[in-house]
């Protein structure tokens, strides 16, 4: 490139405009809560501002940054504001950024262990760090039998363990078998497991969503599982994928990976748990109870990205490669024996090995090439911002943050439950004993166990009109006046139209037996208190003026 | 987080952080020419060096940054070193780099319209402005019938269409069709091809890699194509997928686009071009011939983190919604009509829909939501970067970037040609006149049509002992002495490791008609001519070394 304008790499034009750029993003952070949460642009705004081709000549830095605050931020809706409650958190931190930079600074490739030997392994490590937090089983950590991989996120992750699992039974079953497979999950379950099927070529009838309600606070019911693998079994179908998920999107279901683990065990099935929000809570001792029963599954994923600090893309997942036990099995009626070639299913399933990739280090085994764990060739080197999370901020500080996105989620909780308009988790006595010592771990756990003894969950269910609080998560609705439900729907659909389109809060919804509820959920890096009960104020204004209209 | 170290999300501490992290990214690119650009490590390296597990204390950026510096780059292989020469580049720059920093900044995460307005319809307008570069027709642009969409890579955007075209014949043929579906493309072709057919469940003897040879220089012959289809049509099987290849990965062989492009369409079978590498050269006119025949395609792909100064990732892809022509095809002997509703059919095959992301303008069918035309969910703000390039470096200097690098390969095809002991491009006289006017387009032009009407290119095949270099890969290799073919392949693979462990400069391989081919890939932004000068000092000397010890 001639004189003209920048140098495609000089360092220091480098230098000169990062620097600038720098204060642009921290001017944006300073100001951050200036702006509309959801933006409120109409579709199309930005077409009429912008020309309709690249330009010719180059163009300036400041130009550029001037478009950025003038035409783009308006139409950003800004995931890092400390008002925004919705969907659930995709934190960006100073350490994530950091590493970001880094990753994008160093620009290297790392399909192979050879196109950046760093990369591969310190992924591998730092996974093995993040494992040993979660207090991951050591079959999963890369020092045992396992190991861990970062993929763009908790879609890709639960498709490349589904396939996988489907290309284990095809070997042993014969490609023609893939008419018969079943995946199993709660019909809470991410819509990600369903692409996942679709991609996969599992036959959609062959996806089963049980059916969950709130007599198990919407969690997958063992019984029902046993029971939809029985019959399928009994019909000639193949069941071979369990997706459990510990948080689901809707409300934090958390599914029982203990009993769910043995059912999938005992039948010979792929068992994945999906932790993608709720992972990062399990950190903290006293959270680390929901993913109990984790030691049974052949696959667990978390999303670093969501609630862990580390800017997007970041989900973790670690595989056992001893899976399922060296033992005949009964399939479906069918006898399966796993070998010692089945240890590594997700490379067999992902691997290719073009002559123009081939090294020395791979074709002696001696390394992971991560390229044969995902769905792409190329890769960005990831774990940088993840170890830069780690060693920046340190587990405790990461616990804290955790705990008090918590105690502000319970914070909100109370708030609503003051409010007889609302109607959000009720808690019978122990359960608001156990609630209110919850961040006690000792004492909590003394209660909990009363809690249940006294209240066995699947009794409980009509107490939580709406569903229980467990992470940062508030499931609430406004009550539709005189009890007339035929307008409690609409009604929290215009609340929640009404209270995004102020700008000062974004939050979101979702349906849980036919009922329209609001979704607030805690985990921006910048919320504070004062932010939960300013969105309070305008949920309660927002509302005061819909029932005035009625 | 209290006090103890870093904040979550602190502007002030972002800023002070981040202008140190700029710094430390520009002193390397400053300092990248003293590093070994292949990593020389040995497996295992870097977990000797790192604690066993995370800190609960945080630690200081500069504690991290020294780490960087001491245990991380010795284990990088500098891919932005301009002495890297291997497999394709992947290109970083001051404006990619900006553009990544400034889409982690903001952090947002765009699977749906609403989720910021600007990421859709930023990455809409940028893909219009590159498709206009490259003179794609109307029919891929957003303002036509079509529109592009940014992949992570080109495996990921080879897999969509894939899958699209897949399903929308199992749609027609029901899904128990799916053993029948034929895919084709020449054994040139990316293995990405081979995993998507993989992933999508197509049966491994239904991807037909069609053989090529130097007769072609490589390219896939329409005629063993349309043989193919119709020695497959006569079994029962149903062709349904063709990937043509514009610069293929071993050694830039480009398929003839027109003929395929009709075949395809005359057996109603999808017709996608990866012009992963070689698509970034198509917006200079002097090469816009090599993708002549797109207008038959129904999708297209460059990758623009490769040769295109944007940072890793970002494979840009266009699809064409209105494809094949609303007609009655017959399709493997089966009459299929195409409606409207397959207009869509990457969006049909890879949406989802769950309760928790409906949202007014996706409902409202008024808005793109790009989650449906990927895999993921979640995607970042790449277009940001792509439109920085842009802007930054303009059309022009865009073009003598590309000039430059190929002018390099052009030269070092002259070192090879000089060095009698090498093999590499051997002209004959009217391709070395093309070869030599190649710069002045129109004189070019002619020469090459003559060279045509004279020599047909089927009928010149043994003259190129080698391959043709047609963009900035150069494929050579050292002849062994005394014309003894047993030792040519490995000799060729001793020179590529004596050459690559000097750390002076890295290269890369692949095998063509069974010979073992040296691939030297000019491309890195750095790269000037003292960098091939030097580089092939560094061949000629390990070649005499060698050769020595014979």
């Amino acid at each position: 490139m001639e004189s003209k304008g920048l140098q495609p790499m000089d360092s220091e034009q480098l230098r000169e405009n990062a620097h600038k750029m720098v204060d642009f993003i921290a001017d944006y952070y300073k100001s951050i809560e200036n702006f509309p949460v959801l933006s409120q642009v109409e579709p199309g705004y930005l077409r009429e501002l912008l020309p309709d081709s690249a330009p010719n000549q180059p163009e300036t830095l400041q130009n550029v940054l001037d478009d950025v605050q003038a035409k783009i931020l308006p139409g950003v809706t800004h995931w890092q504001s400390p008002s925004y409650f919705a969907y659930y958190p995709s934190n960006s931190s100073v350490a994530g950024f950091l590493g970001e930079m880094l990753s994008a600074g160093i620009n290297m490739v790392g399909f192979s262990w050879i196109t950046s030997p760093a990369a591969t392994e310190l992924e591998m490590i730092v996974l093995d760090w993040l494992g040993k937090l979660l207090k991951l089983p050591e079959d999963f950590l890369s020092t045992g039998q396992g190991g861990g991989v970062i993929q763009g996120t908790a879609s890709e992750a639960v498709l490349v363990v589904l396939l996988a699992a489907r290309d284990r039974v095809l070997r042993k079953l014969g490609k023609n078998a893939l008419e018969k497979l079943v995946v199993y999950a709660s019909d809470q379950t991410h819509s990600a497991l369903q692409k996942a099927c679709q991609i996969g070529g599992i036959h959609p009838e062959n996806c089963k969503l049980i059916k969950t309600d709130s007599s198990t606070n919407y969690a997958l019911s063992p019984d029902l599982l046993s029971k939809a693998i029985s019959d399928d079994i009994s019909t000639g179908l193949v069941p071979f994928f369990l997706c459990a998920t510990v948080g689901t999107t809707s409300s934090t279901a958390v599914d029982p990976l203990l009993s769910l683990g043995k059912i999938a065990k005992n039948n010979g099935i792929w068992f994945h748990v999906d932790a993608a929000y709720a992972g990062s809570a399990c950190i903290c001792p006293e959270y680390r109870c929901y993913i109990d029963g984790v030691e049974e599954a052949d696959s667990f994923n978390m999303n670093a990205h969501k609630w862990f600090l580390t800017n997007f893309d970041c989900s973790a997942l670690w595989v056992k490669w001893q899976f399922p036990p060296v033992e005949n099995e009964n399939w479906g009626g069918i006898l399966l024996e796993f070998e010692v070639k089945d240890r590594n299913a997700l490379i067999q399933s992902l691997s290719t090995n073009p002559e123009f990739l081939k090294n020395k280090a791979s074709q002696a085994n001696m390394v992971v090439d991560y390229k044969d764990w995902q769905i792409p060739l190329g890769r960005r080197f990831r774990s940088l911002k993840l170890w830069m999370v780690l060693r920046l901020y340190g587990l405790e500080n990461l616990q804290c943050y955790i705990r008090n996105h918590i105690n502000l989620a319970k914070y909100f909780e109370g708030l609503v439950a003051a409010d007889s308009r609302f109607e959000g988790c009720k808690y019978c006595l122990s359960c608001q004993l156990a609630h209110l010592t919850w961040d006690k771990p000792l004492l909590g756990l003394v209660v909990l166990s009363m809690k249940c003894l006294l209240n066995p969950l699947e009794k409980m269910g009509n107490k939580w009109v709406v569903t229980p609080r467990i992470f940062s998560l508030v499931c609430f609705r406004l009550l539709p006046p005189n009890n007339n439900e035929d307008h409690g729907n609409n009604l929290n659909h215009d609340l929640l139209d009404a209270v995004n389109s102020t700008g000062k809060i974004f939050i979101s919804h979702t349906v849980l037996s036919g009922k329209y509820i609001l979704r607030f959920a805690v985990g921006a890096p910048l919320t504070e208190e004062r932010h939960v009960t300013a969105a309070w104020k305008v949920l309660q204004d927002e509302a005061s003026a819909l029932l005035g209209r009625l």
